[in-house]
């Protein structure tokens, strides 16, 4: 088909421009041109730059490289705090930070890309966290039934929030999350129990 | 200045045209035709649907109904869950979280538009969060240097992140989360302490 190589070739040109310009000084007229598409059709397939990295991440052109595997040094405290800690440094290259943001923007607005995104991407990362949890859990270093999902969110979220709001994830921040979720934050025992 | 009254038509018709159609049915077409405007020069100023909902929810034409208030009873590990559970339960509201998506679009797009919603929205989320937090740990209910910021920046992501991945947040999905922030997930002290 036609349109599908004409979309391949957009897809290769958007790679290659991001490559060398970065997400901000992304050109769609650049990509275009390279694509030897016409600047209408572009626009007509990606209403947003955000909408044409989401698609190029998607179908494996390019990937951003924040850390998914989560260690398992049997230490669960060790290696969660660890796996924060590597994200957020995945965060701070300006490049990494810009295409989440692109994905982010692209699933906030579409139903669709929201759940492949879901699927190919993040979902990965969730799963990797929980299971990890799961097996600490079985190895006695957990409580019985700890929400696995709600705290592999919490912790996907808070980089989320500081990545939206252009917030450094610092290595204070990762360590106050990482012993908030793993010890609370209320004073129990309570002193009357002691 | 003609720019400035044409402007402010085009948001009281977003306006309008939200409460009548809500955001996934948002046609642009018609907001520019009770606007007085041309399409053009709409989708000049807002390349797409959520920049426009953005402006909306900055300028005060339409406010997403998210419960901001913290309770105080004098009972932290009870406000938190309660206050956790009013914001799911505002998600619940289709209008609501596509107002905050088309938020979470529009600033994961645009750092100017990130920096202003930050400023006039989230932030008085997030500070009324901390400042409960602190004064629960004046109140010798949290431990000392309990990291407030960090916890209130994990829960309103793991609520980002289930609206994000258009999943609910059940009353077991913000318990847990409460219950895991404010005791821990570690089995803790461990047995050999105790």
């Amino acid at each position: 088909m036609r349109s599908e190589s004409t979309r391949r070739a957009i897809l290769e040109a958007t790679r290659d421009e991001l490559a060398a310009s970065g997400y901000d000084k992304l050109s769609i007229d650049r990509i275009a041109a390279a694509a030897g598409a016409g600047k209408q059709t572009v626009y007509r397939w990606y209403p947003t730059k955000s909408a044409l990295v989401a698609d190029c991440l998607l179908e494996g052109y390019v990937l951003p490289t924040t850390s998914i595997d989560v260690p398992d040094t049997g230490d669960i405290r060790r290696d969660l705090g660890d796996w924060l800690r590597a994200f957020a440094e995945g965060l701070d290259h300006p490049q990494n930070a810009a295409l989440i943001r692109a994905c982010t923007a692209a699933a906030a607005d579409n139903d669709e890309v929201a759940a492949k995104f879901y699927e190919n991407a993040t979902a990965a990362t969730e799963t990797a966290l929980t299971e990890r949890l799961h097996a600490a859990e079985l190895a006695g270093q957990l409580k019985k039934d700890a929400p696995a999902v709600a705290v592999a969110e919490a912790l996907i979220g808070a980089m989320l929030f500081r990545l939206l709001t252009r917030q450094r994830a610092t290595v204070a921040f990762t360590e106050g999350l990482t012993e908030a979720v793993m010890a609370g934050i209320a004073l129990t025992p309570s002193p009357a129990q002691r």
